[in-house]
């Protein structure tokens, strides 16, 4: 079977199983109760991880203000993946010419007005705008959760449009965010491999945009600032699937946001992030559809009850 | 004090105690640990309350396609809180156009395409597609949750733009939609009261758009629809918040998506929702910002350990 044969094939498996209903819009998929237990079990792992002392939990709206996601750089490296909210701010009058639009047929959408938000594409982006001008003289720790978005229409389970996220990002000093990033690379794939899911760790890139594409992944990967945890999940040479990274921006984000670390230099960040249906999938997956057959000591880890 | 004045002094005494942060953007908020933790009890009171036998819990992405939100009429009865994502589909050449737009400080969303996704305003919006043209011969009851959006900025920190909701709804018969109604009403009130809150039950409608609003709103009330679960959180005479409704919808949406009911005629449908920001934060108004001394049995309800 090719990649994408397989991908199909655990769609499939999912779907016959009940866990997973699909809806039209590709890369968008409703759960059911059996994976949402999962989700909510690897959800309280992640929170429980290392480090848990000092940090503060944070649950963030899927949104980033317009002048935020800029400053992020976001819309330059990755605009392939962005989602902009529209809003209706009109008269009845202009409702009345929308809903005839509508009717009729036609695009209806250009009506409507920016709400200067964009979808958030991962929870850490939200942390560095908190302290934004801010001079850090102890290092921030944010377990930080959120529904994020991707815009990468797929028929893979696992790349999903919308989806959950959570992870530990710190800032501080550079000292500081490579000693985060390093124990990361150990507490991340302990949790994984905790759950009887066979990871390694690899050296990875972002999916940049465009002509700068090539140059800016390899310098990524040059200075090694991203690893990923992945997980055979589709066996075979590229069956490989992210279930996580631990990532080592040094002062990208400090510098966006005009943030000050310890040192007295622009603040360095690194985040230890996780997907969480992409590790509750893989579950099923690697040990089967039937949550009720999977180790005892995996599902005790996820607390799925007797 | 007005009404007014007591929502943000609520908001500052949750700033003030690190719960909630601020955002730029009106009606959204960053809420913290204590915050987070009473968010999660109260997800597992709703998900856990009866009925529980035969429900199926469904984690529901917080969009809809364009296809199925323009069927369910939301458009034309509240465009003014809708949400419509938009997406980029150019070429790098596209992009640099659009970068340009940024730099000069133009307006640039222009340049986006239609995802044909809106955001999703009641997770129940996304069941009764599941069963579009299907003829049911058993109710279909779902606890069905996800993150939502309306688009009514506000200082109200219980009043947010984006936020969880977990409702029950039944797709079946008038009588067994009716019924589950009904039980609702019991249910609902109870779960906040058992959390302390004063909770009182009354009519309500929903905030309908334009011309037709006040003649929808009666007709809403009149046939008793929708109640609301008030909590009076801001004291007076209009210090009440919804924290809850349960809802009979008739044969709305079981018409818009062609469902047909266990009785043969088109399916009738009642959800019981929960806005559990709102119900974290009512906590946190009526029982005092440390939930360190909150009740015990509230403490133990919410599972805040010990």
């Amino acid at each position: 079977m090719t990649r994408a044969e397989r991908e199909r094939d655990l769609r499939d498996r999912l779907i016959h199983a009940g866990h997973l209903i699909p809806l039209p819009t590709r890369g968008l998929a409703t759960f059911t109760s059996d994976v949402e237990a999962v989700v909510r079990g690897v959800d309280g792992l992640v929170r429980t991880m290392e480090p848990v002392a000092g940090v503060v939990e944070i649950g963030v709206p899927p949104f980033l203000p317009e002048v935020e996601f800029v400053r992020t750089g976001y819309l330059r490296s990755f605009p392939h993946l962005l989602g902009s909210v529209d809003v209706f701010t009109g008269s009845p009058r202009d409702h009345r010419a929308l809903m005839a639009d509508v009717e009729a047929g036609n695009p209806w959408t250009e009506r409507l007005s920016p709400a200067h938000l964009d979808l958030l594409s991962a929870p850490c982006h939200s942390a560095y705008p908190l302290h934004q001008g801010q001079s850090l003289h102890t290092p921030r720790v944010y377990d930080i959760h959120s529904r994020c978005w991707r815009h990468e229409p797929s028929d893979d389970p696992m790349r999903l449009m919308s989806f959950r996220m959570r992870e530990k990002v710190l800032i501080g000093s550079a000292e500081q965010a490579s000693a985060h990033r390093e124990s990361g690379l150990g507490h991340g794939p302990r949790l994984l491999s905790d759950l009887g899911l066979p990871v390694s760790r690899v050296v990875a890139n972002d999916p940049f945009f465009g002509r700068m594409a090539r140059l800016m992944a390899e310098g990524q990967r040059d200075d090694e600032l991203k690893f990923e945890f992945i997980c055979d999940v589709y066996g075979g040479d590229d069956g490989g699937v992210a279930l996580g990274s631990a990532n080592y921006h040094q002062d990208h984000f400090g510098g966006d946001f005009d943030i000050t670390g310890p040192d007295g230099g622009p603040a360095h960040s690194a985040c230890i992030g996780f997907g969480l249906e992409r590790i509750a999938l893989a579950l099923f997956a690697v040990h089967g559809m039937d949550t009720g057959r999977w180790p005892t000591a995996v599902r005790d880890g996820l607390r799925l009850g007797p």
